[in-house]
């Protein structure tokens, strides 16, 4: 079986959620699996010293314009929320709590919190807002709100993060490693599939 | 007559070498010209707080790679140089100089620049090396080496590099300015054609 693909993301992060998109087709494209595993910019972005898109005095308004413009030339629904960024703790130690007892469930999971946040406003921050999310992907509500305080689950995710930024070097969001490659940015999807299609160059 | 592309770049950056090449078939194929500007990326990442991308601990090392792989992926010739980042004032003076005479030769100038950057591997951040380019362009080399040092050119150049990062808010290189849209990275040529093809979306 081939490798699956490993797909890097915050759930706080524009392009990561436009990558989300685009990546499935891709997959599907050559039958590979998409492992999600959400991780902490704000750790990466401490060792690298740099900051949210939005907080640059020139880029800062030149990302919000291209979240925009590249959502729109990909046809997928975007509006930039009011309050950017957020701090996505419970719904990415909820998504580890899930993906241990149903993967398929975690998934749904979070790309009904990338819609919460990137399409509805939803603040995501909310361990309320994400409990809810979580039941309407069929888990259940207070053992989801007990998961994402259990030091055991914290500690997890901690790990996990340390070991995506410091050994996988991922350093941004999205982020793909398939058959070796590392690929950043949701603008490198059509380089992954070129790779997939021809086995590289 | 159609608007020109805007094209503005750094000497010494890979990915505006990239988009060099990539940004001239898609204005061949829309009838425009470009508008090559070079600009010193120092002065904008200062007031950006951002680093040269080589100089990241993380991104660094990736950025090496990618560079290498995006150029390979586009059939684009590139050595990665040894020496990197180079401050290319006098090739930037020396264009800004030669534009003034005979535009079609300050463009060939800058592209033999980049190639004896980014391909043979000479410095071009020395006056003599970047004389002996522009003699080949067909520019009297004596003159050259006078206008690099002249105080009026220089002057000329300083503003220049203002004007685009401060009030055009050019903050990366390649940037491309086309019907009022901007587009950052040699990875949004392909949203430039697009939006030309399509008159936008």
């Amino acid at each position: 079986m081939s490798e699956s693909i490993d797909f890097y993301f915050d759930f706080s992060s524009p392009y990561a959620y436009l990558g989300s998109h685009l990546i499935e087709p891709v997959a599907q494209k050559h039958g590979r699996e998409v492992n999600w595993h959400p991780f902490m910019l704000g750790v990466a972005m401490k060792g690298e010293k740099t900051f949210p898109l939005t907080q640059y005095p020139l880029k800062g308004d030149y990302s919000r314009m291209d979240f925009d413009r590249t959502a729109r030339y990909h046809n997928i629904p975007f509006i930039m929320p009011d309050e950017f960024p957020k701090v996505t703790l419970a719904a990415s130690r909820g998504f580890l709590w899930l993906t241990d007892r149903d993967r398929e469930q975690a998934v749904d999971f979070a790309k009904s919190v990338y819609a919460a946040y990137f399409v509805e406003g939803k603040d995501i921050s909310d361990p309320d807002i994400v409990a809810a999310i979580a039941a309407d992907a069929g888990a259940d509500r207070t053992a989801f709100l007990a998961a994402v305080q259990d030091p055991e689950i914290k500690d997890a995710f901690k790990k996990s993060v340390e070991e995506i930024v410091f050994e996988r070097k991922v350093f941004g969001a999205p982020f793909f490693i398939v058959d070796g490659q590392s690929f950043w940015g949701a603008d490198r999807v059509g380089q992954l599939d070129e790779w997939l299609t021809t086995g590289g160059w």
